[in-house]
């Protein structure tokens, strides 16, 4: 039956996302959500839109939407794009902005998605191997062929590289299109979206799944130079008019606007994350430097795979990659208080062998 | 700027969908919408779900709604393949099921995406004449070289091709992939869903955004076979893990589940369709035979062009297509009686030159 499928059908090699098992006793670690819900100013504009006109077509060029994230970016919404999570965003500038005849280059360990994406759209791509201590060596994506995705802070190592050595990357790939994924950066110190008024081929990925708690919500927005912008609305109006419905626009506006409420649940995981590290390290184990709403961590005496399923078994869920580099480590989300402190409590009683 | 453009962002292009104008004293004729609201237990659904999840991402697989689905419509969950619109639907059905190296073929005068698509994904692609009535020479269609892609009813003709010539295209095109987009089909005599269960090689296209009145809630699907089905599963997970968020899952469902309703302002729209064409003929129109919720008409003596622009002057909006072999035509959605009776009074007025 492989007869019906195009050549591209058999080519690709699907994306495997963390398992989403419909069971509400779980403590769920393993896809990074937020475990505070969206502010609550996203529940009365949604119902306030359902209200009015679901069976009419959303905007599709969601310029209200558009307006509230460059206000908050402190850009344009000429130099905003939006899309359907930013997985969608990812997929439309890999087919907009990388080519098929020149070698893109992303770090060895880094999302798993975008080998996905290089095969689906055959962009051929280089691994850059990250150095011993998983930070980055920055002058390895200097003078790309093709240009250079890299996730900043970088998952799933959780670890934040200054805007200085980034900006270096930039600087030194003049000609071709360095995208940073800044799907954590709101755990970390800093934002390069400034960075985007300087450089036209720079471009950033944010997300709302992460920090503004709309996992659920599928919103994903890019910043770039307009002209960059201009080329990924060219391929999704050649893709998908309409892909944000209008539900997903007003909550997402509403949870970008709501800054005070986003500051304290932000702050709060950053206090719950220092908190568990303190207490991993007590039981053992070395912690990566996070600048993320997760830790990946190693020990050196408890295999991680070992962990990861026995945790499985007593319901707790955490993230295991069989991928070369970090077979050793396992990531942890950031949940709420109680959520760690039931982690931590089952942890112990799979490490003492109970 | 175009040099930070891949090949696809520069030969790409893109779809002009029809106007949504943010103006809700217009007469919004154009876009094909359901003027109905929703079954209500659409938003007691979102209501409950947003109320819950909205921080954890949606089921990737979302086998609550395809297992709904495939109640409805007679056929398994592993035959249905859900995506956020019929056009993502579409767009992942011809990335994966039509190839490069194999010309397709579609009706000269049909949806513009398909053309859209074709040069996005490089497919080569023939535009199949119809016959001068505008109804399909479906021999035309026999042994394509890369398989073919009608919508029935046809859009914008409104005109309904009978099952027995379907089939016929089916039956003769056995190596490859024939795609029935069925966007209009609740408002036609009958679905070619009973088919998949004979053909392995055809794929149903269908849509929440017409007779569903979901038009703002960006949900479609597609019926065919497990593979097929596997195909665009594949495609869908290398491009984007979550493309139907938490609140299209529930509002989706909770439409598809209440046929009651959906019985009800389908039929008051096919009544509409009736008085609204008496009108149209009464004043002079030609009206093609209608199996949609719109009509596609022309007038001996005026021009199409200039009625379209002096309507929209009194803010009564229809689409009007500047494309080859139908620059006479106009196409109206059919709205509410009201819609319809204002819709009327503003064209007498433009008929009589005020």
């Amino acid at each position: 039956m492989m007869k019906y499928w195009s050549e591209v059908a058999k080519r690709c090699t699907p994306y495997v996302p963390g398992e989403q098992l419909n069971d509400s006793t779980i403590i769920k670690l393993n896809t990074n959500e937020n475990p505070y819900p969206p502010s609550p100013n996203v529940q009365s504009a949604i119902k306030k839109e359902m209200e009015q006109a679901l069976h009419l077509y959303p905007s599709p060029t969601v310029d209200s939407l558009r307006e509230a994230i460059a206000k908050q970016e402190g850009t344009t919404k000429e130099s905003v794009f939006v899309g359907n999570g930013s997985d969608e965003v990812l997929a439309f500038a890999f087919m907009g902005l990388f080519s098929p005849y020149r070698t893109i280059r992303f770090p060895a360990i880094t999302y798993s998605f975008y080998p996905v994406y290089a095969n689906l759209f055959q962009i051929p791509y280089e691994k850059v191997p990250l150095m011993s201590d998983f930070t980055l060596d920055e002058t390895a994506f200097f003078h790309s062929e093709g240009g250079a995705i890299l996730p900043n802070p970088n998952a799933p190592t959780s670890i934040f590289t200054s805007l200085d050595l980034m900006e270096n990357i930039v600087k030194h790939n003049p000609d071709n299109v360095v995208i940073i994924d800044e799907a954590y950066v709101d755990f970390a110190p800093e934002t390069a979206v400034a960075l985007t008024h300087k450089y036209e081929q720079l471009l950033i990925v944010k997300t709302f799944s992460k920090s503004r708690s709309l996992a659920g919500l599928r919103v994903g927005y890019a910043i770039g130079h307009p002209h960059l912008i201009e080329a990924l609305t060219r391929i999704k109006d050649s893709f998908n008019s309409y892909t944000i419905d209008r539900l997903a626009i007003v909550g997402a506006k509403a949870a970008i606007e709501d800054t005070a409420y986003f500051k304290q649940t932000t702050r709060h995981i950053l206090q719950t994350r220092e908190w568990t590290r303190e207490q991993l390290e007590e039981r053992g184990f070395s912690v990566l430097p996070s600048a993320t709403n997760f830790l990946f961590v190693h020990h050196p005496i408890y295999e991680a795979e070992k962990l990861y399923q026995q945790l499985k078994e007593k319901k707790v869920l955490i993230r295991y990659f069989r991928n070369q580099g970090i077979t050793d480590y396992m990531r942890i989300t950031i949940g709420t208080d109680e959520m760690m402190r039931k982690f931590l409590l089952v942890l112990d009683q799979v490490m003492e062998g109970e």
